[in-house]
């Protein structure tokens, strides 16, 4: 099946989402108003999509079966994460289902090693790189990276769950024998003075750019995201070029969260794609007339994309799970939030949530980024979890 | 139970809506936005709110055992229609069951002529009505009121069903006989150069007045509202005053929706109240920092209210069914709908809809009304129907 046959799916045709996250959880919410209906397959039970959609198949992600069930019951499918067994959704395809983005740009893309190696071979801007085969070629690389590098495993990482920073011989050795038995590579460390990200929606007709998001990690999870990101007009310019070429080298439609470091010289170097509605984009749920989450739903449903326009600055912040949140919880503090004016907050339904997962986020906006900023950094402050 | 204990509801808390239609769901979208757990009530089937909440008890809206039933799961209730058995609602309050408004409010408002005659009796504006007790008292009451009256049963009428519109002597005679065994009263005919209506949210600290929205009905049924009303400030006055002496009779909690008449002479009467969200206020989901429907479950959870700012300039528009949707149906046309900037379309998932009920609605924004009416005219010409 060629990725250019788009079906024009009206309502209230039915879509299927691989994956009952806070990602699916959204996309069904704007789905379901726009009169489509939705099924979603996802190993938890009452996951927080499954809340709020037509139906939830509960079964394992690798469940071919399961997932073909999907497929049938839906007139086009999409997912919320990458890390779904490609050969799976390549039989599906094959099958006559239509998925967006294809099994071939999943491909792609869920093997960070290739990912990475598509976009330098075809001139895109990344980190130097390295496919880590031995001890010894891992040291050389190590030592020519000026002694600070990143292991990754190829495959399955998420909110820096399988990376390692790496910064001495010894840790290097240490880490070298903890990924034993996985398929892992090395990029040098850039010494970045900013992380930003850039949502690019992509139909059969026309692509369009959000606007820029600016990210603040702690422990290498998201915990803010900042629109506009304060850059030259200049680094802008070059960010928004840079997500032109990526997604010109994906050749598929989607939505594309591609991340991106900018160093103190201005220079912007790809870190990561996602082929799918992304952390760093929740913002435009209140933020831009379009959010990501219409915008896929427009995509594979084969509607005209959405504007991306800002209507004002906002500043996103994640809720991460603790302690509380290992087993049933409530939240505290929901009233001192919601006496902020234009603070919107989102909960995701999530039960039995490990320490630092995302449970829920907060979106402020303003008249300005610096009154955004501190409606969401007091919205944060104030909410908390309790058993 | 007073009405006056108002219970702090934290996520997840279980909020319980009688009735699901679009209403109902459109509760549940930010109900569950926000983290709470959502039950609806509702005889039909996957009902609009069912697909998209976390359960829905099919049970007839009279079944006290369902209701019980639906209160002992929810942790507060509310209702998307007026037309509940009061007598049920008292029984459960007795249980000790939150519901919000009240009973007590429910019944002052559900009863037309009760609800007129109270506003009557606290000296708000209201146009000249007469309970119909013989066919004679009707008859001299439609001479002094200038012979064009219109006559309303007490009980269960909504998008005018159950009012005519009277300008003959013959006529009266028809509609007094086909409305027999009814409760009816009678009102003069306000000769209206506008019909506009006000949401009030009130909770227990507060009350906030949304932007007056200009209707235009047709055949008694909404197909248009515009945001902000044209109306002089000094009429605008009027009516959010009206508004909040309507709101201070009513002594209770929730979502009130007021709909007036506004005479050439920009005297301002008050026509109808509903104690919930309303159709004339759906523009607050895209046009203000906070929707009608997030506004209701601040208030039954008895959080601060949030701003009721608007924006942007709006028209809302519904979409009306026709002779496809008495089966199952798809929509068209609307690619074209979502090419338009700053359009946004509601589509309700009801199936097996009759002629000229409520599908969905769209809500155009704009740099000025005209834009938005341009947009929202434009939009609603371009969907349709197709079996």
């Amino acid at each position: 099946m060629s990725s250019k046959e788009i079906l024009k799916l009206n309502p209230p045709g039915t879509i299927g989402i691989i994956g009952g996250g806070q990602l699916g959880r959204m996309m069904a919410f704007e789905a379901k108003r726009m009169g489509y209906q939705v099924i979603v397959l996802d190993p938890t039970e009452n996951a927080p999509c499954g809340q709020v959609c037509d139906e939830q198949i509960v079964a394992a992600f690798d469940d071919l079966e399961a997932l073909r069930q999907l497929a049938k019951k839906s007139d086009v499918l999409t997912y919320e994460f990458e890390h779904i067994d490609v050969e799976s959704l390549y039989m599906l395809e094959e099958e006559g289902y239509k998925i967006y983005p294809s099994a071939h740009t999943l491909k792609k893309i869920n093997n960070k090693y290739l990912q990475k190696k598509m976009l330098f071979e075809a001139g895109i801007a990344v980190p130097a790189l390295h496919d880590v085969t031995s001890l010894e070629d891992l040291k050389t690389f190590f030592h020519t990276s000026g002694e600070k590098v990143i292991m990754k495993t190829c495959l399955g990482g998420y909110d820096g769950k399988g990376n390692a920073i790496v910064r001495s011989v010894e840790e290097l050795e240490k880490q070298y024998q903890r990924f034993k038995g996985h398929a892992i590579f090395c990029e040098e460390l850039v010494d970045f003075e900013k992380e930003v990200s850039v949502l690019i929606a992509k139909n059969y007709q026309q692509s369009t750019v959000y606007p820029i998001a600016e990210n603040i990690h702690k422990d290498s999870i998201l915990i803010k995201s900042i629109i506009p990101a304060r850059v030259s007009k200049e680094t802008e310019e070059k960010i928004k070029e840079l997500a032109c070429q990526v997604s010109e080298v994906l050749e598929d439609y989607g939505i594309f969260c591609i991340e991106m470091f900018v160093d103190r010289g201005g220079n912007v170097s790809v870190n990561e794609i996602a082929p799918r509605p992304h952390n760093s984009g929740h913002y435009t749920i209140e933020g831009c007339i379009t959010s990501q989450f219409e915008q896929i739903i427009r995509v594979i449903t084969g509607m005209p994309l959405g504007s991306t326009r800002l209507r004002k600055p906002c500043v996103m912040v994640n809720v991460l799970g603790d302690r509380n949140t290992e087993s049933h919880y409530a939240m505290e503090g929901i009233d001192s939030i919601l006496a902020l004016e234009d603070c919107h907050l989102h909960l995701y339904g999530k039960v039995g949530i490990k320490t630092l997962r995302k449970i829920g986020h907060i979106t402020a906006l303003g008249d300005s980024l610096e009154e955004a900023d501190q409606k969401a950094s007091t919205a944060l402050k104030r909410i908390k979890t309790v058993l």
